[in-house]
């Protein structure tokens, strides 16, 4: 049996802003009934409750958390996802949903297969592009969604209508939804995100170890703010994601490492009229991609 | 004579985002009675006119535009200083201030030094922390160094009460006012700023590159706009700061290439501790600098 928006129960596993803003929506919206939360952290399940995120509060994968769900959305770090699949499955029904939201595709489809394949046809797998260096269930939020886009990598195994039900649910919090090889997304994000936060790591990282660092930290203006904001973000988080993707992050940091060593050749030559086209280059890129935002 | 607070005669050249906001305050304070701007665009002298940045617009220099200036305040390019300070010279009376708003003060004092040496007692070197990807007099706006910093990097033959007066006009327009060498200037601007830029510079340069880059660049979100906000700035500006600077710029760049040999590595090993502990330090830095903000 097929599950029909709307739901009467979901349970989000990992309580933070990426699940939690969905499902304040849903609840907003009238398409869930009830949202049970399972999480590690009982104070986060707290606050989770007090905010209303969700409506009861489970610190472990069980049949009262689990074997109530229409849908289970898991939205924990990536690398968690094999064990999660691997505790779900005696408490899921035979229609149960089950989805994530984690930023690599290859490695949540792999989970999937590897830990799930009698309920393959219930796994849809899902990135919704809404990252923020805030995170925690005080960090849900409604409307997060709203214009946002949201990625289905398809296994192609998926039974009929399945994806489709999910991404009624994300279109109805807002967002766009578009379909992709898992593989394609890992390459899109692995350079429009994964990568970045690489970078933006390092150079904090070179403030860090540099003797005198701490002296330049201290006239760091808003150029440093907005090009480090994504340094701030959840570090175990990002350890799965690099790790879950480092194939094609390895890849473009040769790319990274090419520029770097071209912009090396430029200053040390004095080349000053490769050095204002490159920039220009780069600025004109960047301002043709503002424009279609 | 010194020239005491309010000044009779401002003369702008390069009226732009920094020296276009630093006059509209001083203007709006009472601190000044008229200000003519030099500027290569006619066009952008009308638009400073027409918002009352400056009162008299003049595309070149001369003894109209520069014979009344009790402070002449050079705001353009820091590779033009070198020229604007031989052209100016015939024109300067001997209590006249000159200043630079530069982003590299080692290169502009080697340029009073060399093309203005009767005048060093009257030539200030200074800094507004107060970058902006916004430029020309349509960005000028009022309050803009409102608890900013600026740095002054005095060569050390300043007249009597020269850096207090300059110090002074800053201070009223709400900045914060720090002396330091122009060695330590350009080695902190380096680090903090200039290698932000190289780096955003060099990332999005890798996406135009890359041949997939137009489509991995419409699924870039929120980080990806953050992280390459300044490579959207000017490139004749950066290209500039970049080439004066690039002894510091060069060290540093060998040490964001080192931190990326460490992450390959960590990546290509699998090593999640090591990579966690990394990202973490970064985090921390990143966060203890704002708290501090």
């Amino acid at each position: 049996m097929s599950v029909s928006l709307p739901l009467k129960h979901i349970t989000l596993i990992g309580v933070g802003l990426i699940g939690g803003s969905f499902v304040l929506d849903l609840k907003r919206l009238g398409l869930v009934e009830r949202v049970a939360g399972v999480d590690l952290s009982r104070d986060n399940l707290e606050r989770a409750l007090e905010r209303k995120v969700i409506d009861e509060a489970f610190t472990e994968i069980s049949e009262a958390s689990i074997g109530n769900a229409d849908l289970v959305l898991i939205a924990t770090p990536v690398s968690t996802l094999p064990q999660i699949c691997r505790a779900i499955k005696p408490f899921l029904r035979q229609d149960t949903l089950v989805s994530d939201v984690g930023s690599t595709k290859q490695s949540a489809l792999a989970a999937f297969e590897s830990y799930l394949p009698e309920f393959l046809p219930n796994c849809i797998a899902t990135h919704p592009i809404a990252g923020s260096d805030r995170h925690g269930a005080l960090a849900a939020q409604f409307g997060l969604y709203q214009d946002k886009k949201l990625i289905i990598t398809p296994h192609g195994r998926e039974q009929a209508g399945g994806i489709e039900r999910v991404e009624a649910l994300w279109q109805a919090v807002g967002a766009k939804t578009f379909r992709m090889s898992a593989a394609e997304h890992d390459a899109i994000f692995a350079a429009v995100s994964h990568l970045p936060h690489l970078l933006a790591f390092a150079f904090v990282h070179e403030m860090f170890d540099h003797p005198d660092g701490q002296r330049f930290l201290q006239f760091a203006a808003s150029g440093f703010r907005d090009f480090t904001r994504i340094a701030s973000s959840h570090p175990a988080i990002w350890t799965d994601i690099c790790m879950a993707n480092k194939n094609s992050l390895l890849g473009l940091l040769s790319g990274v490492e090419a520029q770097l060593a071209v912009l090396r050749d430029m200053l040390e030559k004095g080349d000053t009229a490769a050095l204002y086209r490159y920039f220009e280059e780069a600025k004109n890129t960047r301002d043709e991609w503002l424009k279609g935002q």
